[in-house]
């Protein structure tokens, strides 16, 4: 005796970013690790009115049970904004999730049988692998150039259950793919019969222009999209969504059942308390320039302090650098040391769905931390790889 | 192409209960349906001072991402309530979960494997079914007596992965184990080497003596414990627990991070800033003597209207009576008939893991509606029965 586990509960692991997150959460630690949004950029003043005016006004409504599909009004926003992005969806294909991160799960469980294949990007986003990875799948890294995945790296997982892209700003490398590349992937899948899940999280956060349309738009009933509040807001609310094809939406809404009956109706009314007329249309700005003087501080640090032989990206939106070291280099066995001089970051391995390899990587977060603590976390980081390196 | 469902889908299906919920949404229909607490209990003065000052003193704490083990304050108070009920636990064997649906959703994944037997009370808690049978569980039902189930009834489930209890007040039959039938199954469980899921969601709802400790309390790392807040607090904010051995513990952990990271650290701030002084032990009397009065309007309304031939429990706590119809009838057909009469009740055989029989059963909630609602609900059943006996 006595307690049995399933045999999924073999590829529930520890996150390595979360054990790393709670090093990090030492005093004094500059951590540009973990994809915590910039807290200064939570709009405080709105939450605590809309909280106070939901209180107010519908307390009964917020703090009962709510239906599982999500708040009909929030779903109705949402399918707004999906239309304004070319996608041609109706409210009721919206499910508002627990975080999107809830969105990966219900994906999982209602799409991966054991052995099922699904293809991810190389890297990708290590949330989604923790989610996939229970449902006993297995992963086909498609292979791709420095512009994304390719097309014809796409023959190789005509056998997937789906297609997982995160094409905005991806985490960890930071990369967006063009509108080119973008109707290209979506053209073959269709033509392959590939089906699409596509990740959003990080659209909003562009800089200079915004990213090409979602590849959902083009891909009909084809895709499932997943977005979040979490990056425009505020993550400690816990509140994203999924926007699925009819064929797929009882299954998913009875998965969300079953994990946790519905989304707390009390975060939904007050984010759409929130946002409802507008408020988003003049927060997130102030996220984005917030966010672009911080990437351009990390990047100026970069070319001040990396020794030779590393390379990195200039991410043009999102949360995330991504630095490629000399090959003899380990970021992994290097970030002890990293830990020890005053900062840390997140080793690149863990994203790769294709063990081995990819040592020299690491993902720097530009958005957390202020600008004088980027360039002195930098520093402190370029200071160990000299070390390293020599 | 294109779409393929995991096999697991086939298990998830729209629930005979949310579907029931969405009638009785009609204005005007009395419903003794839905498990919903009285909205007259939920504290929303306390909610709104303690909205507003973790807001105003932790805003930036209470809106970044949090620890996928819950808020360290609330594991340390569930621990310390835990203690007081004979559990040997510690704060670090507490996760906070999305509500305890969600912890039902942690075990089936943790512990279920296609084909994995499950045992369960018959009848048993609907969602709990709905939490357990994506993972492909087989259940069997416990044999049992007008107490419960019966511990030589385990004998049948040896092979179990665990049996799954509501020791207090459950749902749908109302019925409160004893001291002495806790007592024996938890013997004959250790004896076995079947490991108890408990869940008690109603616990704190006890009219004229607390329930017996928990069966938890005899098993030693033995049980997985579930609580919540919703039927004390609000359950729109979607707070639960799971207090799991330390075997157990850390797959429980990562199969919640995959699934939503962690829950709402807003929700889990906001409701220790009102429960950390004191304040259940001055709210939760109110709700009891709230409705210990509705179960006795219940009661009342029963004993003057329901026809010859139907019988029902006389519950001392929780939400529910649980109704026997006269063998020749069927709470399903008759549901349309009591909606046209204005009302709505849950039927009981979905409540049942054993298909067949149990048609005549169904489940009137006493909380939702004050008690001149609930008289003239029951009568308009017992008119319908009328009817249908005649």
């Amino acid at each position: 005796m006595t307690w049995t586990m399933a045999r999924r509960a073999e590829r529930l692991n520890p996150s390595t970013i979360r054990e790393i997150l709670k090093i990090t959460e030492r005093p004094g630690i500059i951590s540009l690790a973990g994809g915590l949004p910039s807290a200064d950029s939570f709009p405080v003043a709105a939450m605590a009115e809309a909280t106070a005016k939901v209180l107010r006004d519908t307390p009964r409504e917020a703090l009962q049970y709510a239906a599982s599909e999500g708040y009909a009004p929030l779903r109705a926003w949402v399918a707004a904004q999906m239309q304004a992005q070319g996608l041609q969806v109706d409210a009721d294909q919206v499910l508002i999730t627990t975080g999107s991160q809830q969105g990966l799960d219900l994906v999982g469980k209602v799409l991966i049988d054991p052995g099922s294949t699904v293809a991810v990007e190389s890297p990708t986003y290590l949330g989604a692998l923790q989610a996939f990875n229970p449902y006993e799948a297995d992963f086909v890294a498609v292979e791709g150039d420095d512009e994304g995945p390719l097309p014809a790296g796409l023959d190789a997982a005509r056998d997937a259950r789906f297609l997982y892209l995160l094409p905005n700003f991806q985490n960890p490398s930071g990369r967006c793919l063009s509108a080119d590349r973008r109707l290209a992937l979506a053209d073959k899948a269709l033509a392959i019969g590939l089906p699409v899940v596509e990740d959003n999280p990080y659209g909003d956060l562009w800089f200079d222009a915004p990213p090409p349309p979602p590849i959902s738009a083009r891909m009909g009933g084809q895709a499932v999209y997943l977005g979040s509040f979490s990056k425009v807001l505020a993550p400690g609310l816990r509140l994203g969504y999924v926007v699925a094809p009819k064929l797929l939406y009882p299954k998913l809404l009875q998965a969300k059942q079953a994990a946790d009956l519905h989304t707390p109706g009390f975060n939904q009314r007050v984010v759409h308390e929130v946002i409802k007329d507008g408020f988003l249309d003049r927060h997130v700005p102030t996220i984005r320039a917030r966010y672009q003087a911080q990437r351009d501080a990390m990047r100026a640090a970069l070319d001040a302090h990396m020794p030779a032989g590393c390379r990195w990206n200039v991410p043009v939106g999102g949360m995330f650098f991504w630095v490629t070291l000399p090959p003899q280099l380990d970021a992994t066995a290097l970030l002890p040391k990293a830990v020890e001089a005053g900062m840390a970051y997140v080793p690149g391995a863990p994203f790769f769905a294709d063990a081995g390899g990819h040592a020299n990587t690491l993902r720097l977060s530009f958005v957390t931390v202020p600008p004088a603590q980027i360039a002195a976390g930098v520093a402190a980081l370029a200071g160990v790889l000299r070390e390293a390196v020599a």
